[in-house]
């Protein structure tokens, strides 16, 4: 049997638990009564593919525990990730007129936790928020951190806030109904925690991959765990990304110009990080990092989680662009976090057009 | 010769200087690029009134201490405080592609520090913001500490963030071009400090204040940087308004009711906060902290410093509705701060409609 696990993100009066368990959907609502004993309403903010599957359980936990639940259902699907769907919960949370001690829960996966999050950051300043992940993506990674958003029509992502959830509460089980794809997407950024900062959990994963595609209980409970644990130890040496949380980045200023370049809702994050990273790691050997044999390592590990790793094609001056967009660059050159080692990445500033350029080049070169 | 003075508010890692100084508005410049020596561009968002007056001056400023500026001009007043005015801040910021380095710099008062900071708490999850506040109102009280928002359609300052600038410029010479009815509003928050936390200053205040209306340079320094001072404070001990700078709201609740009822324009924030201070003292006479006197001497400060204390007639229900509203109160009845003393104010939670509703009908009657 798989147990309960607990992990604590230690971030101050912003520090909040992350809690882990098989079926656990039931219990969501007691544990947010103990979290917030003033609080009578909440705002349950969900899909229209989540809510059908899961919307009735938790509105029961939560009636149970004496909650008066209001539910909100935006469409699926990055597309709606959006400042008018943004828009819509804040005018919800106005209708009811929620107090600023009553929580909205985000029940979904990263484009609700993420949108959902941006309404509770910014309605009366600030609501409780917590984060009940359903995809693998936002177990391992978007929920957890505080970064919360919306995509502006020219980038990804591009308005939002850091905003702490008061609690992550992850049933691993309603992985059960997630789309096979979605779920290699999230084993993207699994990848990610490995290669950037633990290459023994990296070959870790080369084992227990096939476990991870069907769902075993405790392959997945190990992972979930894992990857937490990394994003929180990120987290709490920096919040606001001033610094080493830019390492989780790997693959993603890639992988966003990827998604906008091909039109949102074409890639899965998850799948434009994969290739991404694989696209990182070349260009952190034609800069001198590494050898050449580590992007055939990258490619190994998303072949085996059956991710896709084909470079796409697209105009250099479309790729700096779209990447030149990416937040997380400054003013001069680009900033990319490049591999180093297998479980060791560094942030490289100034990394030139010139650069990027030869690299989306050699992906055309049949050699 | 009033000199350069500055109040440091100590916020940890978000901390920051508030300078006040005649006519620095042509340092501004140097000062921020001290500040931020890595960025190079700068957005100012000003709006059509403080633009034709100072945005030359900031501007050659700016350009000759390095900067490249971007240039947003909105429309003035309270009716612009807008999701859709926030938006295009970002659009524009957006447009520039500026960097997470590259500082917002908000010249007007307080809709314009408002609004432009809570762009600047968004975009890419945030950006420095320099507040360079034009009105007596927003130099004393709203662009310190770090208190953004833009209005709802159904509510005041209801989507926001807590975001605090990293520098507070204040130049108290650009007062000499503002409307004198806005200099008087400006002059409520101030009598505010006094009332909930400074009986002194609430004396000293009456002295002042023939200066104050007159613009006499050293009396403004002297209340500039007490105001400064009060806040500072406060919000240093209670950043996020989980205590005590609930404090501050006094007055407020009654105020953006008036204002709301009366309809976005009709007062001034100021003017509608001063009448919000007259009914939170009798209130705090009816419920049975103070005697009856107090109103008198608030009223009396209000009529030196020539602002509205005549309260308007609404009726019963449409107060409570618009002050269920604030989102300062929680679930269960009205929190409001009354007076227990000049200079000595508190928090009383669930306070019930009845005694609004009594309050309100006590204007009524002539006695």
């Amino acid at each position: 049997m798989i147990g309960f696990q607990c992990y604590r993100v230690d971030l101050g009066d912003r520090s909040y638990d992350i809690r882990i368990c098989p079926g656990s959907l039931d219990g969501l609502g007691a544990a947010i009564a103990l979290l917030l004993p003033s609080a009578k309403r909440c705002l349950v903010v969900s899909n229209a593919v989540v809510a059908p599957l899961y919307m009735a359980r938790v509105r029961a936990s939560l009636e149970a525990a004496g909650w008066q639940v209001i539910a909100l259902i935006l469409a699926d699907g990055e597309q709606s990730k959006t400042l008018a769907n943004w828009s819509r919960i804040l005018d919800c949370l106005m209708a009811h007129k929620l107090s600023r001690n009553e929580p909205v829960v985000a029940l979904g996966g990263g484009v609700i936790g993420d949108m959902a999050g941006f309404a509770a950051a910014s309605y009366r300043r600030g609501l409780p928020l917590v984060q009940v992940p359903t995809t693998l993506l936002s177990q391992v990674d978007s929920s957890v951190g505080g970064k919360t958003a919306v995509n502006h029509p020219d980038g990804k992502n591009m308005i939002g806030a850091f905003y702490q959830p008061r609690l992550v509460w992850i049933d691993s089980e309603v992985l059960a109904t997630l789309a096979p794809r979605q779920l290699r997407a999230g084993l993207a950024e699994v990848i990610k925690y490995g290669l950037i900062r633990d290459g023994a959990f990296f070959s870790r994963l080369q084992e227990l991959m096939p476990g991870l595609l069907t769902l075993d209980s405790a392959a997945i409970a190990e992972v979930i765990h894992s990857s937490c644990r990394h994003k929180a130890e990120v987290v709490m040496r920096d919040e606001c990304e001033s610094g080493e949380r830019a390492l989780l980045n790997f693959g993603h200023t890639f992988g966003h110009a990827i998604e906008s370049l091909a039109g949102y809702g074409t890639f899965l994050h998850g799948e434009a990080v994969a290739i991404g990273m694989r696209m990182a790691t070349r260009l952190s050997h034609q800069m001198g990092l590494i050898d050449a044999s580590y992007e055939q390592r990258v490619l190994e590990a998303l072949t085996v989680a059956e991710l896709p790793s084909a470079v796409p094609k697209f105009a250099p001056e479309a790729w700096l662009d779209a990447m030149g967009n990416d937040k997380k660059n400054l003013g001069s050159g680009l900033r990319l976090v490049l591999l180093r080692a297998i479980g060791d990445a560094r942030i490289v500033d100034s990394v030139g057009a010139d650069a990027i350029t030869r690299l989306v080049a050699s992906y055309d070169d049949p050699r």
